[in-house]
C-alpha cells in the first residue's frame, strides 16, 4: 500500500511527491518547521492530504514546546499562523487548523498541557481517518452506480474508464476520490484498463496517478489531454471519473483543466461521466458555475516543464489552473454520503438538508 | 518575414527548427548528405516544407557529380534512393522525388547533363513556388469565407482564432495552410488575437507557431490544449482553424492529435471550425475517416520532453499522432482551388471534376 502520509511516535512521514515517478523519497520528520517548508515546497500536495498534512504539523509544533502552560497560547497562536502561510489558498489547510483551534478554545482553561496535546493529536488523527472513511464510501456509492449505469456492457466485459490529474492517495491520504471508485471497481473486477490523461501543465496524471496504478498493479497507460475525445470516437473509453475543486448548487463543477473538454465529449459520445467529491466541495450557495472564481496561474508552468525551457520566456501564455463543467455533461455526483444524479439543484440541497 | 528555406548560387539555406524558439540558427549548405541529415532529423519539418527541402536536396546532389552522362542514372538512381530512405512515410517529399524523376526521364536521352541540371532546377524551383501559390490561394479563400460566415461579429469588432500545431512557414515555406489565412486575415484587419494550443506532444504550437507569430508581430497567446473548450465556453473564441494530413471524401480529416477535440467542442458552441489544406490533401477514394490508418508513435514522445525525463522509461502510453474529426464538425474546407462549405461529397467530389 502507498504511504503517502503517516503520524507514529511523535514523527511525520511523507513522501515526497515532487519528484515521482522518478525517485521515491520517504522523509521522516519530528520538526515542524521542515514540515511546513513540505507544504510551502509542493513535496506534499492534494487538497485533502495537504489538510492532514497541516493538522500533524501542528501536533510536531506543539510536541516541541517546552514552556509553561501560561506561554502557551503565544506559542500556539504562531504556530498556527505560520502553518497557515504555507498554503494561503489551501481551503482544507484552513478546515484543519480550525479544527484544532477548536479544541485548543474548548479545554486549555480546564486542561494540563499533557491533556490538550493528547486531545488535539486526537483531533489530528481524527482528520486524517476522516478522509480516509469518505474516501471509502465515495468509493461504495460510486461503484454502486456504475454497476447500474454500465450495466448492459458489464454484461460482456469489463470497463475501460478515463481519469484526469491526480486524486488518489497521494491527493488524500485515503484511496482517492475518484481514483478510489476506481481502485474498487478494479478490486470488485469491473474495470479492463484505466485511462490517465496526462494533465498538461504540471502532468499529474502521466507522473503521479500512473505511478499510483503501477504500485496498485492496476493495468492502465497514459494519453496526451487531448487525445480522450478521439479514443471515445474508437469506442477505448467506457466512462470517465474526475474530482472536484468546487461545486455550485445546480452541479456546474470546476476541476483541473481539461475536465471539461473530457466532459463534453464524453456527453456527445454518450458516455458517463461522474464527479467524485466530498460534499464539503460542494458549495450550496453559489447557483452555478459562473460564480466559481477561476485561478490563472503562472505561465511558466506551460513555458518550462519539470524545469527544461520548452518556450522562450515572453511566449504569452493563458493558464487556467481550472475550467467549469457543466452539470449537464455529468451523469452523477459521487459523494461520500450518496451518489446525486439527474436533477442536481435538487439533490445536492438534499444533502444539506438531511 | 520567416526564411524557412531557400536556395540562391547553389547552395541550400534553411531554419534548423529543432531548437526553436529557444535558438535560431540558419544553416547553409552545398552537401547533399548534410541536407539529408537535416531531413532525417527533423531539423527541417512540416510536409509540404519536407517536399521542397527534398527537391532542393536532389539538385545540391547533382551539383556534385563529377563523371560523365553514362555514369550519371546510376548515380542519379542513388541519389534519389538517399533523399526518399531519409523521411520514408512523408507523402511530399516522394511527391518532390518523383516529380524530378519525371523530368529526368524526360530529358536525360535528349540533353546535355548541363541542359537537364538547369531543367531540374527549375522543377525544385517550381515545387517551391506551387507551394507558396497554394497557400497564397487558401488565404484569399479562406478570408472570404470568414468574412462571410463572421460577418454579424466583424461589424462590432475583431476576431480571436483558435489554431492548432504549425501550419505556417516553418511547415510549408508559404505563407501556411491554415496559419497563412490568419495571416492575411490580421493583415485585413479581421484579427484581434491568434491562440495557439500548445499541441501535446511535441509542443509544435507553443513552440513553432508562437515563435513564427512573433516574427510576424502578430498578437497572440498559447493555451494548453485541454484550455480550448472552456475558452470556448466563455466566449473567447470566435473560430477555429487547422491545417490536415488526409482528407477523405465525405470531409472526416485526419490532422493532429487535439484537433477532434478542439473540432468537436466549437460545433457544440455553435463556432465556425475549418480546415485549411491543398486538394492534394483529398483522398477522394477514401469514403470516411474510418478508411484513414492513424499512426501511432513512440510512447517516448509523451515521456520525455526536450530531453528531459517527466515518467518512468516503462510507463505504458497510447500516443496516436493523429485523430480524425468527423466533417460534420467543420464549418468548411478551404482548398487553393475554393471553400469547400456543407455538402463535402459533392463539394470535394467537384474539385476533382473540373
Amino acid at each position: 500500500m502507498i504511504d503517502a502520509i503517516s503520524f507514529n511516535e511523535g514523527t511525520l512521514r511523507y513522501l515526497d511527491q515532487r519528484y515521482l515517478p522518478l525517485r521515491e523519497e520517504h522523509i521522516s520528520t519530528k520538526d515542524h518547521r521542515e514540515a511546513i517548508e513540505a507544504i510551502k515546497t509542493l513535496a506534499v500536495r492534494g487538497a485533502p492530504l495537504i489538510g492532514v498534512a497541516a493538522a500533524y504539523t501542528v501536533i510536531l509544533g506543539i510536541n516541541s514546546y517546552r514552556g509553561d502552560k501560561e506561554g502557551f497560547p503565544c506559542f500556539f497562536g504562531n504556530l498556527i499562523a505560520d502553518v497557515e502561510a504555507s498554503r494561503p489558498t489551501a481551503v482544507n489547510l484552513f478546515f484543519a487548523t480550525k479544527k484544532l483551534k477548536a479544541v485548543y478554545d474548548r479545554n486549555f482553561n480546564s486542561d494540563s498541557l499533557e491533556v490538550l496535546f493528547a486531545k488535539m493529536l486526537f483531533e489530528a488523527r481524527q482528520i486524517h481517518d476522516d478522509e480516509i472513511a469518505n474516501c471509502d464510501a465515495m468509493a461504495q456509492h460510486g461503484v454502486r452506480q456504475i454497476r447500474e449505469d454500465l450495466a448492459e456492457i458489464l454484461k460482456t466485459r469489463k470497463l475501460n474508464v478515463l481519469t484526469h490529474c491526480n486524486t488518489g492517495t497521494l491527493a488524500t491520504g485515503g484511496s482517492g476520490t475518484a481514483l478510489g471508485v476506481i481502485k474498487l471497481a478494479w478490486q470488485e473486477g469491473l474495470i479492463e484498463k484505466v485511462i490517465t490523461a496526462e494533465s498538461r501543465p504540471l502532468l499529474q496524471g502521466l507522473r503521479l496517478t500512473a505511478w499510483e496504478l503501477e504500485q496498485e498493479k492496476i493495468p492502465f497507460f497514459s494519453i496526451s489531454d487531448s487525445s480522450s475525445a478521439f479514443l471515445m470516437q474508437r469506442g477505448m473509453i467506457d466512462f470517465g471519473i474526475v474530482g472536484a475543486d468546487r461545486i455550485a448548487a445546480n452541479g456546474d463543477t470546476a476541476n483541473k483543466i481539461g475536465t471539461c473538454a473530457h466532459a463534453l465529449s464524453a456527453w456527445h459520445h454518450n458516455i458517463p461521466f461522474y464527479i467524485a467529491a466530498p460534499v464539503s466541495t460542494i458549495d450550496i450557495t453559489l447557483s452555478d458555475g459562473t460564480q466559481i472564481p477561476i485561478e490563472e496561474r503562472s505561465a511558466d508552468e506551460l513555458r518550462t516543464i519539470f524545469g527544461t525551457q520548452v518556450a522562450t520566456s515572453t511566449t504569452p501564455v493563458i493558464n487556467y489552473a481550472f475550467d467549469v463543467t457543466p452539470g449537464k455533461f455529468l451523469r452523477g455526483i459521487i459523494t461520500d454520503k450518496k451518489a446525486v444524479v439527474g436533477d442536481y439543484l435538487n439533490g445536492l440541497g438534499q444533502l444539506f438538508a438531511e
